[in-house]
C-alpha cells in the first residue's frame, strides 16, 4: 500500500523493490491496482520478477489499471475499497504515506493485520506506534521490511 | 455464479466441468469462493485442469474459502459483495438459480455485462430475457455455454 | 424501489401514493435517491404528505439528490449500495420492474426481507414467486401494497 | 465520530455535548450507530435536545444499534461502512481517537472533507496536520468545536 499520484521517488524506487522480493518470495502481491506511484511500481517489481500481482481497484470498469496487474478486481466503490485491500492481505506493507494510504493502515490495524511502515516518517510512526503498539512494525529499508515480512508471515502459519 | 447451500447435483456437476472449460480454454475462473455448490465445483474443476482461481467472498476472513481457490479476496460486505463479482468479469455464466444467483444477473444486467444462462429454468429465462433481451444469452449445455462465453470474449477484444 | 431512469408513467404515478400513504401511516420512506423515476416519485409524495424520507445514492456526493429526499446518504459504491438499501428496510416495496430493481428484490429475499410486489408483471411476479414462495407478496394496487405492508410490519413487531 | 467500546469517560461526555449542541444548531448528527462509546454519547446528547438522529451500522442488522438512534442505515459491510459515514457528512467531528477513528478521518481527508480534532492527543494531531494541513482543524473543547463548525458550514453554503 502507498500513495498514488504524489508518491515520492523514493517510494515508487522501493516499491518497485518490494514488489520484486516479494515475487522472489514466493508471495502474491496485492496493491490498488492503478496506474500510478506505489501501486504501479509494486506490481512492475512483481512482474519482472515473475510473479503474480492482484489490483483491488476503486473504478467499476479497469480504466486506470497498471498494465503490471495480472488479476483485476473492479469494485466499483472508492476509498472504500481499502477495507478489502487489507482484508485480503496476510501482512501489509506500507511504502511512503498519504490520506489513502493512512486510512488503509487505520483499516488494517482494526482488522487486527499486521502492518510493516518504510518510509513513513517519525510522525507518522508516532501516530500509528501509539495506536496500536503490538500489530506496528518499523522497516529501516526494503530488504528490512521483506524479512520482518517473512518472519510475521511463519508465525501467521505456525 | 450459482447456487451455494442449494445447489442441485446437476448444477454441481456442471459447474465442474465449465470450470474445466474455462481453464482448458485460458480462462481465470471468478467465484463466489465459498466451500460450497457452484462456487466450490467450478473452482474444482477449473484447479483440477491447472487454471487460475479467483474467490470473492463475502465475509472479512476467508473462513468458509473453498479449497480449490487460488486467490481469495475477503470483502467483509456480505451480498454486496455480488456487485465486485460482476463488475471483475468479463463474462457472466449464472448456473442454476437461487436469491443470490439471481441478484448477480440482475447486477451484470445493470452494469451492462453479458450473461449466459445455464440450468436457468423457463421461469427465470423468460423472465431475465425480458428483462435484458440483448444481454442474456441462453446455453443448451455446457459446451455450448463455453463456446457462446468463446465468442463474447472475442467480441470484447474487437 | 423502483426504475429510476426508465421508470413508466402509472409505475410513477404509484410510487407517488405510495410514498404519500407511508408517510400517512408513520413510515419512514427509504429509497435509492436519485432525482428520477419511482425513487423521486416516492420521496416527494411522502414529503408533501409530511414524512421523513432517506435517500441512499450511490455516488460519493448528492449530485442526482432527489430534492425531495431529507436524509442523504452518499454510499460511493454505485449498484452495491442496493444492498444497503434492503438491508435497511423493514418491507420492500418494489413498484414497477427493471434491472436495479430486479436486484434489490433478488437481495431482499436473500436477506430474508419481504418484499412487495406491485406492477411487476406476469413474468417477474412468476420468477420472484418460484424463487422465495413465502417472502414474496403480490399486491393488486397501491392500497393493497399499503395494506399487506401494514400487516408484516404487525407480524414484525410481534 | 470517534471511539466505540475503548473510548474514554471524557470523550464519552463531551461526544454527549457535541450531540446535544449539534442538535440545538438544527444539524442532523450522524454516527456509527453503535451503542457504545462516543457514538451512543453523540445520539444520546442529540436526542435529549430534540435532535434527529442518524446510525450507519457495520452490521447487516441494527442487532447493536443505539437506543437514542432514528434511522438506522444497516450496510453490513463491517469497516467499509466508514468511507460512508465521512461521505454522507458535511463536516466530520472526531472526538478522541482510535483505530476505526482514524480510519475515518484518513478517509475524510481523502474525500476532501473538513474534519475537526476533538480531544485527539498531541502526536494524532501532529500527525493529520501533516497529512492534510488545509482541511484539518483542531478544536479546544466542545464549544470550540461547534463553532468552528458552523464556520465550515457556513463557507460550504456559500
Amino acid at each position: 500500500m502507498g500513495p498514488g499520484l504524489h508518491a515520492k521517488p523514493h517510494d515508487i524506487s522501493c516499491a518497485h523493490d518490494l514488489g520484486k522480493l516479494s515475487a522472489q518470495a514466493g508471495w502474491v502481491v496485492l496493491t490498488g491496482g492503478r496506474d500510478m506511484g506505489v501501486m504501479d511500481a509494486a506490481s512492475r517489481g512483481a512482474k519482472l520478477a515473475g510473479g503474480l500481482t492482484i489490483g483491488i481497484v476503486p473504478d467499476s470498469s479497469p480504466s486506470d489499471l497498471s498494465e503490471f496487474v495480472d488479476i483485476a478486481i473492479a469494485t466499483g466503490m472508492g476509498s472504500a475499497r481499502n477495507n478489502i485491500n487489507v482484508l485480503s492481505s496476510d501482512v501489509v506493507i506500507a511504502c511512503g504515506m498519504g490520506m489513502g494510504t493512512a486510512s488503509e493502515i487505520a483499516l488494517a490495524l482494526k482488522a487486527n493485520k499486521p502492518v510493516i511502515l518504510l518510509n513513513a516518517g517519525e510522525v507518522a510512526i508516532d501516530f500509528f506506534h501509539t495506536l496500536s503498539p503490538l500489530n506496528v512494525t518499523i522497516a529501516a529499508n526494503v530488504e528490512d521490511a521483506i524479512n520482518k515480512a517473512k518472519i510475521l508471515l511463519d508465525s501467521l502459519s505456525n
